[in-house]
């Protein structure tokens, strides 16, 4: 099942894709709330009656994919988790060591948007960078998870731009300012269910590309820390949640390693190409 | 005002202190949200109206205030931000220069406990250390918030011991993961509204006592960072929120400086005092 988040007349709402068509849950079970996270919450019983409602739902309840206006997939999840060089080619690129132990931040809930929607460069910097990333996202509580059970705990995944303003990550030596600018936190556009995936995203193609040129494009077989691993090093010291959002690092490419350096400026659309989860499009533009 | 959180029978209720009494407002205001966020959400009028109302409040809606069973103070901020090495004397403790910018990271809500909750020392370490530190609630959303403006945006303040898992804070460059571990962030008993308070919370005296011993004793006229400016830069970056927390930062004589390094064990009871807003008392457990 794939699920987004949308807009409809100002509301929020969810939406079940098929095929060209979106299934618009507040008419085909009006009794949901229109928040992915309350659904998430739920637990995996709903998932299941989403899926089966959403196949007979009447007609009035489709809407055409591409005249969906997308918010942030979830609004507010309750963490969201961000992973840093987590690619030895990436950690590489910026001068660093490949890390023993996963650089762990948080961003902020503001910063998040939707597909389609503007990555914001700031009043205050003009160093706004991309980073394409796959997103795992947990659909069951849980504290000390094994590698082996962790699976048991995503419910399916998406795509992240994990946009940074770089001249503030390098403020301090604690990245999270630089990585939790309002609107630069690009998040779907669609949840896809962990059942029509390879287990944990593991070797599937991801591709960063700004104004149609390839900046990233690697393979998650490489990364340094695999999402089993990341679930099981972070549930030894937190509980994850249903919603909790895991942005799992950005392969080599980024916009400031290279020479000339790359920034993103208004205008420029950046896609986010992950196989299996579809394509994240944003355009920046100036606050 | 001085508002506190508290379960009664399992559930969440908020209560408004005075004297040795809490006024229960699940009973003086039944159609209220029992949920500290919900009402700072609604903004300022709320809070008059809660004061005039507790003012009045039946007898029945009266508790000592002795048995509350506190709560963390906001069960789940949007964010909660904290400020590290803000004074001098304890960045230097840790051989660190003083910060030129804020070096900021953020707690996830599952590590928040309330007043006389436990401290968790996890399975996995036995290096928990205390963190004395002035919490600051927001009350009013705002993006470049000026210096001048800052404080219309603070409804009050609290105490934060931000417990950290020192090996943990050390495992890679970011901080975030011996910061957030379950059951490590201390956070109350009250919030106390601004206007019973020194404007910013300038010039007031905290003290951490481990077991009776004075740990941490200093005065926020030495932070690096004054309130203030803590707003107008964060604000820079992103959209502050009602019920979002700023945790200042804390002085110098945290336990793993020490000659010979304090950490703290099961039974040891931790009091953070600070002028104007109580103390906050919590005793550790072992998870």
């Amino acid at each position: 099942m794939r699920i987004v988040s949308f807009i409809d007349n100002g509301e929020s709402r969810i939406g079940v894709r098929d095929q060209n068509d979106i299934i618009d849950l507040s008419i085909a079970m009006p009794e949901l709330p229109q928040d992915l996270l309350a659904i998430l919450q739920a637990g995996p019983e709903l998932m299941v009656k989403i899926k089966a409602e959403a196949s007979k739902a009447p007609k009035e309840a489709r809407k055409p994919y591409k005249n969906v206006e997308f918010s942030p997939l979830i609004a507010r999840p309750p963490k969201i988790i961000c992973i840093g060089r987590n690619y030895a080619a990436h950690a590489a690129e910026g001068g660093a060591e490949t890390p023993t132990y996963p650089e762990i931040f948080f961003r902020g809930a503001e910063s998040l948007i939707g597909h389609k929607q503007y990555i914001i460069r700031p009043k205050c910097s003009d160093r706004l960078d991309y980073e394409g990333e796959v997103a795992v996202i947990i659909g069951k509580k849980g504290r000390h998870i094994s590698e082996e059970d962790a699976f048991d705990h995503i419910v399916g995944y998406t795509i992240f731009n994990d946009a940074t303003i770089r001249d503030y990550q390098r403020k301090s030596s604690q990245w999270t300012i630089g990585k939790t600018f309002d609107g630069t936190g690009a998040f779907g556009p669609e949840l896809v269910t962990s059942d029509e995936l390879p287990l944990g995203m593991k070797e599937v193609q991801i591709q960063t590309r700004l104004n149609g040129r390839v900046m990233q494009n690697a393979n998650t077989r490489d990364l340094v820390f695999p999402v089993d691993y990341l679930i099981a090093t972070l549930s030894e010291c937190m509980t994850l949640m249903p919603g909790d959002v895991i942005v799992t690092g950005t392969p080599a490419g980024v916009g400031y390693a290279r020479t000339p350096p790359v920034f993103m400026k208004p205008g420029d659309v950046c896609e986010i190409e992950v196989e299996g989860l579809g394509v994240l499009i944003n355009t920046v533009a100036d606050e």
